[in-house]
């Protein structure tokens, strides 16, 4: 039983279940659109959608976690902003082969992320395709302080900084590609980051404090090719050094350090901070966070990396995609 | 030469050159999100895609068309609860199939389209797909006055009223489809209102200063379900009469009737409003707007429809789709 054997109606009194209205929501789903009191401030508009053998594959990961991802990636889009996430729509694009229930939990896992981030969904549309699947979410926040944190705010002499590793996704991938060690436990971490990327909300929360932030991105495609866009929009060049890098061990051991330097889909943050407030970042990272200091914004342009002081030459940058 | 030969940054260079900012854009394409400064109000959200094979055939119409679709859809969206559209955000699944010209048309469309609105362009997301065309758009549109209008406004007593005529994009889709009379200059104004469905705005404004209406919606599935639709959610029935439908002459000579009745993509306006504001509606059609009064709200449920005194069954409601 596929999207052709649910009745319009009947997908709409699932999706009001899940529908968790804010006292600002004056008309919400089961209209041509939803109302909703704002009040005046500074608002961030994000898009971005996933499809199916492009972005994710089923036989790697299930249609809960696609509705998860599909949220996650859109949250980590608004926080790097520097803007707190409030509601989204949702557009799913389903075809025959889905099954009714793989529906349902396509839209539970939605619900699931939303719930972590309290986020009230506002509508959006659900449509038969012809052969893939997609979903694409559209999310609104609000800045928390007066300035937003884009990719143009780094100034020369800031540190770059990130949050958690890098290449853990990426690497949990392979694993389920390959197949390598998919019975060992030490390698769950990576696979469940892949299927997972939950955004370091908690960590994001305590870095907004700081009020120390001069620029700011999340990594989806891959850290060189992020931070040469963060370095082209602020007008910058960016110096860092491979030994900085937090790469996990096991990618060193088996020589992957290419997934931490050109894997997508981390989602971790990268940032840049005036060198004075140094010590606000480190006493983030004495509450147990992890955050690793990789270099430095320079004048010109592009990205420089550097190994054991002799400078690394960038065979692959990361994922070329489409984002605007 | 298709989406693969695009580079991201020569993508949004053209999508920038489309971008119309207003003085309330802070930033605009560019970065993980759009900051935009908006003042205190009541905001209406939608969110529509489109699919190739369920939407649209690229045999009976052309990205351009398909761009300005997406956007037209969302428009009649956003005007139908009463609010005045202003921003909007694009995903666009891109198949290899497609060309680089192809995909420059379809953003063409789409700029034709909101430029005709006023509309600014926030962002979103440019994807490949594995077979299937897509385009998702959602808009933002802040209320024209302090109350919606929505499906669930319709109150007992009164008028039922829709603009402009029934059938005619549905019509202009089976004279693509049969390739009946093709040749004849007298059909390409259905043929035209398939392919190029624009909301009539100037007509729109003239009800909204009436101020005389209880409920909206536009007709996108057929007026029938459209109309069952408001009832519903206005917990009221609505009494119609045959005789009073805008069915366009051709569609009654060769019994096409049906396609007037159930027939989407019409994209008028359906609305509901008392009685004793039919002077006022009188008043817009008396400056040459096609309005007709096709019946009244009465208590109950669902839609009845009387030809020559007589009720009339329904065979066909319209097209169930998945809107929510």
């Amino acid at each position: 039983m596929g999207i052709m054997d649910i009745k319009e109606n009947h997908l709409i009194k699932l999706i009001k279940k899940y529908e968790k209205r804010s006292t600002d929501t004056i008309r919400g789903i089961g209209d041509d659109g939803a109302v909703v009191r704002l009040k005046e401030g500074k608002y961030v508009f994000a898009q971005d959608g996933i499809t199916e053998h492009v972005h994710f594959e089923f036989s790697f990961t299930k249609p809960y976690y696609v509705g998860k991802k599909a949220i996650y990636v859109n949250v980590s889009d608004i926080l790097s902003m520097g803007a707190l996430p409030l509601y989204f729509l949702v557009t799913v694009g389903i075809p025959e082969k889905l099954t009714s229930t793989e529906i349902m939990d396509l839209y539970r896992g939605i619900n699931a992320a939303a719930r972590e981030f309290h986020l009230k969904m506002l509508g959006g549309d659900t449509i038969a395709t012809y052969s893939d699947f997609f979903i694409d979410v559209s999310m609104i926040g609000i800045l928390k302080t007066d300035k937003y944190l884009g990719r143009d705010g780094a100034k020369e002499g800031d540190l770059i900084a990130l949050t958690g590793y890098l290449g853990e996704s990426a690497f949990g991938l392979k694993v389920l590609k390959d197949g390598i060690g998919r019975a060992k436990k030490t390698l769950n971490r990576y696979v469940k980051r892949y299927i997972n990327p939950r955004p370091p909300f908690e960590l994001w929360n305590e870095l907004m404090k700081t009020n120390a932030i001069n620029a700011m991105m999340d990594i989806s495609d891959g850290l060189i090719i992020d931070l040469e866009r963060m370095m082209n929009e602020s007008k910058k060049s960016a110096k860092i050094f491979m030994e900085r890098l937090p790469i996990p061990n096991i990618l060193k051991r088996l020589s992957l350090e290419e997934l931490a330097l050109s894997g997508g889909e981390d989602f971790q943050f990268l940032f840049t901070f005036p060198k004075e407030k140094l010590s606000a970042i480190e006493n983030v990272k004495r509450k147990g966070y992890v955050i690793s200091i990789i270099g430095e914004v320079k004048k010109g342009r592009g990205v420089k990396l550097y190994e054991n002081g002799k400078k690394k030459e960038i065979l692959k940058k990361g994922y070329e995609h489409f984002n605007v």
